[in-house]
């Protein structure tokens, strides 16, 4: 049932928070540098909090809203970071973080620094060499909801990083999203987590428009099709929890659901697929990693066997 | 919510149903033909709705616990058919349809002929073609569960063929699943709709599978990283409904996630997981679609654009 209770919450999230914490309790200082439709919505989300939040964008001209909403504008990163306790950062991409880091390195000793720019582990790790060797302590993390649902109860936002930096900041970085989830010690697990969710998100967009495109090849419009595609969405969350207990244990009782059964289904729609003249690169890559499976003797196993031709490459 | 609802419903599917319809209203009477295991499900599910049900399997000495049940067994499946209005046939494949078929054809005109065999549109097709030169009432179904959720009220069965022989027979059928869904005159429209909500299926296992693999890479449990991967599935719903209806409108706002942006995420993954050396089969047709997408100018468009590009080939 968990997931049924997340699934509800995550479909809610859409709803606005307009409720201002304007409690007189003790509140973190916080920077938030660059102001990209991501960091702006930080700077809201802490303002909304009650945080004293000082902001700066590598671009002059941004933020007048989150100013006109209490915000104080830095001429300078280094003027936004002295401002602070916790600095998080959240621009375009690895350079542009170093750039800014530079800028603030004299800076940001003694204070607890956030890097909330989108990016791979072993970048987040030399991220987190670079902040090791200046005695910066330093968080990386990954906000795995749109920049509307930034802020709100159910948002997740994945940290990771040292347990005692995350500890004390914990309260105040729950302003950005309702469900904070501490994943270890490892800078780069945040960016992997993330990683695995895109992974396993972008294959399911794709099959999701490939099945309106199969069934759009019969004259069947998206909208009828679409409400029963939620049966298979409501089947994932016990399928992925039985499917990680076996790739967990190395073992993948079959079942009801052999991998041979559903290896010849795949097959079916390759087949039907390409004889509407879809392009059929997904369904064929997906066909060739069960058909490798069962070379593997997994014929009677589940198809959480096929983890083994994944990583057999 | 409606699709949270429906996750909650098909969730507890698993529940067994022992109620047992003794009402002594009238009763369609009915044949099962084929007593593999869906077969024999379908046979339960009509003997606890009360249904007289006659049985009847090519190889002898199948259904004894039906027969315990009050089934009767039937010789042939001429005899099998001559005992009921409603004749179910759930067989290995089309070959074994026909084959039946042709054995019982002088006794099925007057009665409806359910074909719950597993197929694709054209030999659903080809058997309604079939039907109609002899005279007999048809329709065809697919079971969109596992044979352990047969008869339960949550099970979804499609059926398509003519709306008549549906309405007529919609109360009995309702004993094998309580979500039936009549889709239309044209008899393949049943095998479509299966094919689609399958794409879809292994398109989501292929990604579940993959996402394991990549956290894995770096030493993460698959059930450490599961209960995250419910976020993506508890944003499938509400990302259903507005793609089906951009894709029904063929106009594919992005919003806040154009398809530029989703491109270059996948090409993220796509790299994270070659790096590690995994097989990135499915991740580089998924790249493929989005690039194809973005050459035809859907950049700034959301991912539904990509469905040209799939129909494209």
């Amino acid at each position: 049932m968990r997931n049924d209770v997340e699934n509800t919450a995550v479909a809610n999230t859409a709803v606005t928070n307009t409720a201002v914490d304007n409690s007189p309790a003790e509140k973190t200082s916080v920077a938030v540098l660059g102001l990209g439709a991501m960091g702006k919505a930080l700077a809201t989300a802490f303002l909304r909090g009650g945080h004293p939040t000082t902001i700066w964008n590598r671009s002059p001209g941004k933020g007048d809203e989150l100013v006109a909403q209490g915000a104080v504008r830095a001429g300078t990163a280094a003027e936004a970071v002295r401002a602070a306790e916790l600095v998080v950062v959240c621009v375009v991409d690895h350079g542009a973080v170093q750039a800014v880091l530079d800028a603030a390195a004299d800076d940001l000793p003694g204070r607890v620094l956030v890097n909330l720019t989108s990016d791979t582990p072993e970048r987040s790790r030399a991220t987190a060499a670079w902040a090791e060797e200046r005695g910066i302590d330093h968080l990386d993390g990954a906000i795995m909801v749109p920049v509307t649902a930034v802020g709100q109860p159910e948002a997740l936002v994945f940290y990771s990083g040292p347990r005692a930096a995350y500890d004390t900041y914990e309260t105040a970085l729950r302003a950005l999203g309702g469900r904070p989830a501490y994943l270890g010690e490892d800078h780069g697990l945040a960016a992997v987590y993330d990683l695995a969710l895109l992974d396993y998100f972008y294959a399911g967009m794709s099959g999701l428009v490939h099945a309106f495109a199969l069934a759009g090849a019969e004259g069947v419009r998206a909208t009828d099709l679409a409400p029963y595609l939620g049966t298979i969405t409501g089947i994932m969350p016990p399928i992925t929890a039985y499917t990680a207990e076996h790739i967990d244990a190395g073992s993948y009782p079959g079942e009801d659901a052999p991998l041979a059964m559903m290896a010849a289904g795949a097959g079916h729609v390759l087949e039907a697929a390409e004889q509407r003249g879809l392009d059929v690169g997904v369904l064929r890559a997906v066909k060739d990693i069960t058909d490798r499976a069962l070379a593997r003797g997994h014929a009677a196993d589940g198809w959480a066997s096929t983890v083994e031709a994944v990583r057999g490459g």
